[in-house]
């Protein structure tokens, strides 16, 4: 026994002095790091460089699986050392991060303050819909205090509801696939969350909403971004894909039809990306919150039966009731057991009164808010025409996506919007890659957003 | 220009050299881990040693201090890595995890089980009051739908509410102080995962509700438990407090009056742990959900007006609103706002309709709950104690923790109870050390907690 301590402490010995010499590694690391940092500013050159980083992690993972390490960890704390490069980069450049991103929701705030001074703002920034909740759920908030409808629920909500789903969107799934969310943010949160560890990779197609991002970071996870363009009608090509995957690509995120362009793939470039999410084991998180509002041919990751597949949706789109915070996702049980457990974790079960006024809404029939949203989305087309600006006609949602003429960029427009009244969502908040963009939400009456675009008419 | 093209390739071959040179010694540390989890197999030793493991830490960032590396970037290094050792460890030894621990969740789950089946069952296993949320309510959740009252709010939650719940606390708490989450467990999870980073560890004083250690493990930070006995009447000791803390310690969390036991803190105790915290600059989080219930002197955090404490309360317990999932927390502006960010990731803000519910809440007094749980809990103390069993008469909250008759453990007793129509929480939901316990709630009329208490009397 006196042996085996001794070989213990031997051991113990032997791997503080080898965790030493790792750190003092790291610390020459990141004065290289600083170096480097120097010359690229002299050079007038941006810190990040995702060519050369790809490169970096390409030629480490080889080596590091040469001597039999554990890809996983690997590149996690090549990632964790990558990300802190950059950061020491940054600080050596006295590089300013492009001034705090706007984003709608900002604006949003922005517009709130406004109006409370007493002014009028014509609000296409959010999307919210201005039409009420269906009328069924009137009933259930007033019947749900007798009812006693206000206790804890299992944590992936009530049966009734989660059934109710799983017969609307059909595909064979069963009730025990569905989880009930606070709203389908906390779908995308709790399926980045638990299915992502730090250093594990994400791809999302920009223009996106910034959640994806934010959860990424959140996680320490890296958000690479595949950017698609007007030009080619929004639409990526699977070579940006096999681009851009690493051995840490662990999920690829869709969301059709598009917030903000108003996209939707079409099947032979859907196909292409399920086909590669499965040779490359990865998951796919569909939010597909605005499919209710698809007016061309929409196809749910639902309809391929992949294993690592995740469809979001949620009420507050299509049933207009955001403020009830109820979405959903719907995967195989594993997945739905892990993010599961993020919500017990987090907060133990969405409200129920707000699960059974999600119940009565699916009595409803959402075809008047989705004729109300296209008719719409069409005046907002016909006026940019009009203006010719440039834009994609929305195959769904409830956005448009113009394209502002060369010149002006979307922070100036934004703010001299609001100063007349108008507030719109600047493209950036989608992308860096987008500043030459505006996103028009169509959550207001008509001559409202005829108004708006009036206004615009004489911004640009 | 060449030049320095020639220096950035150069110090780029460095970097990657250097790269790899860091990745082979992880790898070798790698393979020394899995020797010392052989030998510990072979001496039948636990994987991990909170001392061994404390001594490489504070060894490791003392030098990385002295060549000048960010101490946080070296925590998380340095835990990416040990945490990388257990594994390694753990997978040599074939070790099997502790067997999955039961807690009051998991019965309540087996008890709607059994009674799915047709069976009747008392609960005793769970906080959630069996009497109606206040009247007022009711007209709310009417009204809700006309006023339209369910759209999103600011992330921090509607300014009547809280400056409503700013006006109750008194403390001169402003109404910025104050958010309002989805549950008190929200208010816990936004505060640990802002406030904590991997690597960082937190106190909390067992026996505990287990949510923070959820919390903690979730973030990769680490829970470091202070026990409390019976015998000591549950309360901690300040030497407990400078035997535990170390340079990563960052956060102590209170719950008093306490789940499970019903303790409430002698203003002397409470005193020098503020005070501990101010030297050390510790985070207090104070869980304050069953203050409404406090039958004997209740300090708040809020009264020692201390820069890094943060309140948490919730509608849940005092007016019975479990389902209605509104909790708050109240601290100073940049902590409020470092948990606000997390609410708006991960879930945007709290169902306006149960916001105006809990504003509603507020009219009302909660005097009758607290007279009703008193007299519960009177009643089972004095049962208990015609039973010989030891336990502490609770200060406050809505359980009582009596200690079994040695010889039974606590999943024995469940399981036993269960079979008889029982339900009630096992003592070891709460610590490790506590299998000697149950925790039994007061969240049943009176003749059945007699029913449920006689029950228990045949089986011990």
């Amino acid at each position: 026994m006196n042996d085996k301590n001794e070989e213990l402490e031997g051991l113990r010995r032997e791997i503080r002095s080898i965790t030493t010499d790792i750190i003092l590694r790291v610390q020459k690391r990141m004065e290289l790091s600083k170096q480097i940092g120097k010359i690229k500013a002299q050079m007038n050159m941006n810190v990040m460089d995702e060519k050369v980083e790809q490169d970096v992690r390409n030629s480490i993972l080889e080596s590091s699986k040469e001597v039999g390490m554990d890809p996983d960890f690997c590149g996690r704390l090549l990632n964790i050392l990558l990300i802190e490069s950059v950061r020491v980069q940054k600080n050596q450049q006295q590089f300013k991060d492009v001034a705090h991103r706007q984003t709608h929701m900002n604006i949003f705030t922005m517009a709130k303050q406004i109006e409370a001074s007493g002014k009028n703002i014509i609000h296409m920034e959010i999307g919210e819909p201005d039409y009420p909740a269906p009328q069924n759920v009137k009933r259930v908030l007033s019947e749900s205090y007798d009812l006693r409808h206000y206790h804890y629920t299992e944590t992936t909500g009530i049966k009734e509801l989660r059934q109710a789903i799983a017969n609307k969107v059909g595909n064979h799934v069963a009730a025990d696939q569905v989880m009930i969310t606070v709203g389908a943010r906390f779908a995308v949160f709790s399926a980045i969350v638990s299915l992502l560890k730090a250093g594990d990779e994400l791809i999302s197609i920009e223009p996106a909403w910034p959640a994806y991002k934010e959860c990424v970071n959140f996680i320490g996870s890296k958000n690479k971004v595949i950017e698609t363009t007007l030009e080619e009608n929004w639409r990526p090509n699977i070579t940006q894909f096999e681009e851009i995957i690493s051995a840490n690509t662990k999920m690829i995120v869709l969301n059709y039809p598009n917030n903000p362009t108003g996209k939707i793939l079409d099947d032979n470039t859907l196909n292409k990306i399920i086909q590669f999410a499965k040779d490359h084991d990865l998951y796919i998180l569909s939010d597909e919150v605005y499919s209710d509002y698809a007016f061309n041919g929409f196809k749910s990751i639902l309809e391929y039966n992949y294993d690592k597949g995740i469809m979001i949706s949620s009420f507050s789109k299509g049933y207009a009731m955001t403020g009830f915070r109820v979405g959903y996702a719907i995967a195989k049980d594993d997945i739905i057991a892990q993010m599961a457990k993020i919500q017990a974790t987090a907060l133990t079960s969405v409200a129920e009164p707000m699960q059974y006024s999600a119940l009565a809404a699916l009595e409803e029939s959402t075809a008047e808010n989705v004729k109300r949203i296209k008719k719409r989305l069409d005046i907002v087309s016909d006026k940019l025409r009009k203006m010719s600006i440039s834009f994609t006609v929305p195959d769904g949602a409830m956005y448009v996506y113009p394209k502002l003429k060369s010149g002006v960029d979307d922070i100036t427009i934004v703010d001299r919007l609001l100063n007349l009244g108008v507030a719109v969502a600047p493209g950036s908040a989608f992308g860096d890659s987008y500043k030459q963009y505006i996103r028009i939400s169509a959550c207001q009456p008509e001559n409202n957003l005829e108004k708006g675009l009036n206004l615009l008419n004489t911004t640009i």
